[in-house]
């Protein structure tokens, strides 16, 4: 019997950097949270604390600082190439480099019809995200996406004709309110793209198929999306969809001698369903 | 020696409603997490266990969807006010009742310039907020506000010409981030006005003063925004804001060989200054 | 009509530290979130910018790291003496400095029976807290306590008897469980005592009679359990109790054919009842 | 070009359950959060919007019930197991059924030295969890562990010799704190195993190791933990730990005329390493 070293992986996490563009009167504010991490021949490290090829991982962090400085990125995706490359340059021993970022999104703040040029405030609770790896075997694989994106449904969404055993206490409805807190994951066919565009495309195919999809079910819907934006934007190889089913339960008022016709629910954090599904173009 | 009863409250937490309106084919969406409380002669349910005095909690969770379902309100103070109504009728031995109410914002979804009209995603991370207590001696007492506000600054703010003792160790600066997670809460004169539209003007006030102050020092900032708040609004009494002080530090990046013309920040969570003070109307 | 500055505060929160004490063989850990603010005549910082007086919040954060080395306390109520101290001294535009501090309690790691001298992890999450001021015109001011403090009786809790009205659902009980996270205020009646002593005894006094109380509400739970520390525990002069009701629901079976006598329940977060009150000593 | 149906599988989620045993005077509490899934073919469902092969997640959630009510699982491993076998059993469509469980905690409330039979507090933060799949195909899955497990050395830990570039500012030391918000996955080479026991035999030898290692990087440690579990505890047939480096910062105190011979720290959540692997053993 023998006890060795499987797969591996080491890195920073929660990296957070603000840029701060003021070149003109308009300024910008970009966030990125950012992990970092290396994988490869990292034997000696663990199984002897030989840490000669160990870059720290404060290193790691600091290198995410310093290249923010210079970087002329203007897309989440672009910044995350110029880190992943840096990394694979610098590290022989790492076979595999990988970058996440998670943005928080700012925007100017208005008020009064008012924009004002120098001061911000969050935008909408969905957050941008990409996963960037470089292989020295494979190359680079550019997955983007992003979370915490609320969707709600107020019409078109059922749910019935489903199996039942002796534990389904579940009513059969055609007209339910269909709230989720999506995830979103896509992959790219290539490494040289205008992201933030097909970003753009890819969101609004997929809030367009949500929105107007007559849904029998979430996995239905989930479909239904998945293949619009395989449909909208060609450089798209794969999509991945978490679709938790945030359940809005109706109110039963009949205690009260009052009637609900599908106006007041009560929104619960738990137990959710889960869906999830990664759909995919084939040749 | 004895041992009293002081003061006193019960009530019920997070009960959370979501009304939906579909009257036209444009729905609305409006979702309130509400707080309800008691104060009054309850000091033998306290002392003896006797309980025929007590509503239970659960019952004020079921008065909260009930009076969703036929309330005409069209602001959250109007539903708190319904709600404080019906608590301080029903229960002759309170003295006092309470709601607290914490609105989560939701506007129509929108992709590629279309609008839909029964899809829904949560709004800027803003939450709206009103307290409204009626006491038997004093009537109704209305307090609104927000929470959960981010707002940055990205010129016009300073910290210099501080109070120094042999453990400062912070630079003056005069341009620095600044940013804060703000919250408010600002008092009526009366109950029985137009509290959707004093909640735009009160926050257009605030936003403003924000946007265009020349900041010396958060402190000052503060008191700006709530001296043009009172006087925009004078159907409020006072204002109070609370502005952590959420720390953008400047990185360093002269170990690397790089300047940082006020461009690359590390924004950090702990420690954080707070500033908080009342601003009030006098005669 | 005029607008002035009401009450206000500035100070640093979330300062965190850890003390590590490495003079014998067997090293303790203390780890503390430290508050500090200030109160007094800060009127010309909020209306004209007027720095001079501020003591910036970074030196009340270097006050804390920098005290900590030096102080010899052995409870967190004497070093939280020690920095409301050295502020209102150093600070004469202060008239009250306050300190808070919440613990978060660290034991030595155990395995097979074996201590490890070096090596830690979480006690239970029970964090204890203080918060200190003092004020020049009335001295000092201790209250101490804790939160988070999960407590559960799985016997001699009812709940019955209680007022009811068109909406009460809720059915009355004999024997239910009454879960709670607690947190406790307690007063004390001197500034010079022995913390430490005192509150084991008095968090003994509040879980004796939390554990043997034959409950007829969370009500007269709180109370008896507050009425026992008062009389166990001279130097208290009051102590304030927080008692939300983490409702665990008994699951109904019979639709599948079960019975539950008391046996399987659904804890919930939300929503919860809220109930607390101030119980103290009067001559 | 064609699009298809990738992975996929549908569940509920943050189902909770508690289990009161009472059937002695010392009661006992066990506390589950339960997640169910299953894969398989679910294809129509997802394309066309078919439900007949869908059990409603409502339906998961009710089984959760029931089955705790009828189940004498002494582990949660157990109860998994039956979970997962009535799911495969009643659910035709599914090739894979799973369940994971993330057990809280809880212990008998003692003060001044008494224990309480019927009053119970949460133990330490550390949570026991298990996933368990059964696949029509494999067989058995049996995969435990822990999270939220905090262990922290304050002797024995060193960081030094390694690789440095232009961008590393990090200072090699031979006495360091190291702190870790642990968490483990086992895997069992069998399904019919006493779960308790080898949880327990396997949590001693990584306590074990983690508090007596001379440790010259996480890493290094991570291996020494993974290396003693797989050597006590022949059932396992590899273990993958995460370990993340939450920092805890040496203060500098040279500013304020103060040396700090590794004994003030600040503990820090962001950014933080992580070092993860997979040991395993192999013939």
């Amino acid at each position: 019997m023998t006890i060795v070293l499987g797969d591996n992986r080491y890195g920073k996490a929660r990296v957070r950097v603000v840029k701060v563009t003021r070149d003109t009167p308009v300024h910008s504010v970009t966030e990125w949270n950012v992990e970092v991490w290396l994988e490869g021949d990292f034997q000696t490290c663990f199984e002897d604390g030989d840490n000669s090829r160990v870059l720290p991982t404060d290193t790691m962090k600091n290198t995410v600082y310093s290249l923010a400085r210079g970087s002329s990125a203007t897309s989440m995706e672009a910044f995350a190439k110029e880190l992943v490359t840096h990394f694979i340059e610098t590290n022989p021993n790492a076979s595999t480099a990988g970058v996440s970022i998670h943005s928080t999104p700012w925007k100017h703040l208005s008020a009064g019809g008012e924009h004002f040029p120098t001061a911000f405030t969050h935008d909408e609770d969905k957050h941008d995200t990409t996963t960037i790896t470089f292989s020295r075997s494979a190359g680079y694989a550019i997955q983007s996406g992003f979370e915490g994106f609320w969707l709600l449904k107020t019409a078109q969404s059922a749910f019935a004709g489903y199996l039942k055993d002796r534990l389904t206490t579940l009513k059969e409805t055609n007209d339910r309110l269909l709230g989720t807190l999506a995830k979103a994951q896509w992959t790219y066919s290539a490494a040289d793209l205008d992201f933030n565009h097909l970003r753009q495309k890819t969101e609004t195919a997929l809030i367009h198929a949500f929105a107007t999809h007559d849904s029998l079910s979430v996995q239905q819907t989930l479909y239904a999306m998945a293949q619009k934006a395989l449909e909208t934007v060609p450089e798209l190889t794969e999509i991945r969809l978490f679709l938790p089913n945030k359940h809005l339960n109706l109110i039963d008022l009949a205690p009260f001698g009052q009637d609900n016709p599908n106006q007041i629910f009560v929104p619960t954090d738990e137990p959710h369903g889960c869906i999830e599904a990664c759909v995919r173009r084939v040749d």
